[in-house]
């Protein structure tokens, strides 16, 4: 009760109670999509009762002072995505023969942007539930956004858990509330107006609108839930090539896409992060596309395939267009590696990000001048600006803690006895958001003890970690 | 020939020539055995006369002052150990059928203490060859606590490189060259005295002298090449009790002896590294045990088994008394952790060590607190004295290298086509210089790639990264 009565509480509270209203308000969505295919809304009915009462309740807390601090931010965010997975999680426990835990990893997966499933037949499932699992993926995408780019800068430790372009346009959330609602519209403007090009593209393509639909809000989340058991891989080349270029830019920093409409082309392509982002792209789609060719009936299907993989899994998307099992192992291995590096800071991609990748690499290398040249003294520069030490700390911190929570991850999961492959890939694709795992089509297979581990990393990962363990280690020290 | 005539390049030709003179010493032992078991010696008497030759030629070379600095140092120990298992390889290559890289690695996996073999059947090998390899272990050994107690330091990097107890008695090379003999001499003492006590225990518990010799001879330097195909499955218990209680001693900083016959026990018992290595050690057997005790037909057994092969691998020896392939998933992934985790600094062991680990523990634990309680100022301290921030840095540096190196690694390997778990497994075994391997009794079947790729990953392993790197990085600047 001291907790429920503090001051800096009180807000956060508030704050969760808006978030569960707009939960409620988007349980209307899947009810629209019910009513279209005559399916009962009742599943959908009483979490968005349940959501609505508390929401409802929670931001009647009275706040005199509505300044947030970093600390509340990461923990409304934590709060919040963990609230929002147990409310999301109802339409599939009620509607589908799903135990509660199942019902939960879906939905983890789903609002993670993660895209690991536990049905072995998603066909078999209704329009509504396949609607509010790609939803929950649009949702996911947007509160990372909102997250990475508007709540990580609030806290000076902000700039260096997650590296930003410095030269982002807007305030930072608790100062100007006009502007943030500006950046806000920007934001969201962009990412929705990116699903609607797709979508578009798709419907010309041949795909079916429910389909293009379901697969857009997949892709802009960087999600991967599908419409059919094959994934992408019955829908025309077209489409293929449309999902696999959206893929891609939904893998670039969203600042990037402000100083584009800003200053252009040229602006853009100053981003250090985007010209590794590129370089690692071409050279994995290189390496598998000559280690596969020999699979395929002709070299530009072999082509679009790595391509296609590629831009799945770098994205932590996970849609696939093949069978990646009959991939050779050195491939594999790429992929795997792919899972753990993932894309740009900034986007709706899960993983490491290769602006940390960038920074490591810089660190490493001053390190060893140093050690053969003591007396040299250089700063390590990041997109032209000089980074502060406090900022390469972080950065080796997070590095250390994503090392170690997979290494706790394997070993849990390890006690279901499958083979290592199996077992870290289902640690990466689920840590990184990806959701795409050899030898994997559907996680029912998995104990509920790693289904409940791997819900805690996808959100671990979904939210850079560090929120996560700021929640359950600041509560004991209230 | 600039590189010839440097002033400081002609102390490290001066030092290798006196480690060929030393090597081509080394020699006579094997030969010893040959006469013993009437084997030819020509395979240790051609590479006997190319190392004092080419010995003598350098340790001509004249220095006018033979000041060593760090750099220099890592050089010596760099080169000597490549060179050193060049030559060392010509035996295995002229008297057996091994190819030139096999005999390569067998020798690199000697002096690295490493313990990975490429013969399927080590009963076959000569009498000689068996002495030959089981005594590079020694001298590798020996080479080792030489590097870590001696030349690292010499640094001040070395401080933070390899963490030593700071109240290490003896003064740095260089300065007092009386003193780094007395040193040489305190430290040799020890590692022959545990030796030979092990040697007599083993003869005690039944064991024939040219296993016994051999078998303590692997274990002093954390080796891990064995006498019989078997390991040590087929010796009587009492034995492996031996085997098992020597390995765990030759993983304990070397420091602490000295401060044993200086201080007594209780000083020991001050080292922070020497407790949590004891807490890995207990509560893996105590996991190991738990989960194996079902396989065996009296849980004596299971408790002498897993204690044994912990042993084993946290001490990087690699000396197997059954079969570890039948563990289940999670005590694989157990002692996969081990392998990667390794004993104390200071000692004969490879791997990470975990007075890194705590170190590294303890800067994350800091920087959580700090992104709690921003204002907080705490600095780490270790084995009761505070911490620089360069040591934690470069204890950062060793992380990332030791990382980056494994995935390199096994990205390389992977290529061969084998599983996962086989693949990452060998990339540990070999880079962390443990030796045991789940699923391969002989590294003949990778390929060639794959075993140049072992040779390096050992060397990096053993010398702690750094000195290989300056070697090839330091010699393009020059």
């Amino acid at each position: 009760m001291i907790w429920l009565n503090s001051m800096k509480n009180k807000i956060i509270y508030n704050y969760l109670g808006k978030v569960l209203i707009g939960l409620a308000l988007l349980f209307i969505f899947p009810i629209i999509v019910c009513f279209i295919y005559h399916e009962t809304i009742i599943p959908f009915i009483i979490p968005q009762m349940i959501s609505l009462t508390l929401g409802i309740l929670l931001s009647k807390i009275d706040v005199k002072n509505d300044r947030i601090y970093a600390k509340q931010g990461f923990q409304i965010v934590a709060i919040s995505w963990i609230l929002i997975s147990i409310i999301g999680a109802f339409p599939i426990y009620l509607n589908q023969d799903a135990g509660f835990i199942d019902a939960l990893f879906e939905t983890v997966s789903g609002f993670t942007t993660t895209g690991s499933t536990i049905f072995d037949n998603v066909e078999n499932l209704n329009k509504s539930i396949l609607f509010w699992r790609s939803f929950s993926h649009f949702i996911g995408g947007m509160g990372v956004l909102t997250f990475v780019i508007m709540i990580i800068p609030l806290s000076s430790q902000g700039k260096s858990m997650h590296v930003l372009k410095a030269e982002m346009p807007g305030p930072t959330v608790g100062k100007l509330v006009p502007s943030i609602k500006k950046t806000l519209i920007y934001l969201y403007t962009i990412y929705l107006g990116l699903t609607i090009t797709e979508i578009v593209l798709l419907l010309f393509g041949g795909m079916e609108f429910f389909d293009s639909l379901l697969i857009s809000m997949g892709t802009a989340g960087t999600g991967g839930f599908s419409v059919l058991n094959s994934s992408l891989a019955t829908y025309s080349t077209f489409c293929k090539c449309v999902v696999a270029v959206f893929m891609f830019l939904f893998g670039v920093n969203f600042n990037l896409y402000f100083l584009f409409f800003i200053g252009g082309i040229k602006n853009i392509f100053k981003s250090e992060e985007l010209r590794v982002y590129i370089l690692i792209f071409i050279l994995s789609v290189a390496f598998i596309f000559t280690n596969t060719v020999g699979l395929f009936a002709n070299s530009l299907q072999a082509l679009i395939e790595a391509t296609f993989h590629v831009s799945s899994i770098i994205t932590s998307t996970g849609y696939s267009v093949g069978d990646i099992n009959i991939y050779p192992t050195s491939c594999r291995a790429v992929m795997m590696l792919l899972m753990l590096i993932s894309a740009c800071a900034g986007s709706t991609c899960g993983g490491f990000k290769v602006s940390r990748l960038i920074i490591i690499f810089k660190s490493i290398k001053r390190d060893i001048i140093k050690l053969i040249h003591p007396n040299s003294v250089r700063a390590i520069t990041f997109e032209g600006k000089k980074l502060s030490e406090d900022t390469i700390k972080s950065t080796s911190t997070f590095m250390f803690l994503y090392v170690i929570l997979i290494i706790i991850m394997v070993f849990i999961v390890s006690f279901d006895g499958f083979s290592y492959e199996k077992t870290m890939n289902a640690v990466f694709t689920t840590f990184g958001n990806v959701g795409l795992c050899f030898d994997v089509t559907s996680f029912s297979e998995f104990s509920n003890l790693s289904k409940i581990t791997f819900c805690i990393g996808m959100l671990l990962g979904r939210l850079e970690i560090f929120p996560i363990l700021i929640l359950f280690m600041d509560r004991s020290k209230e």
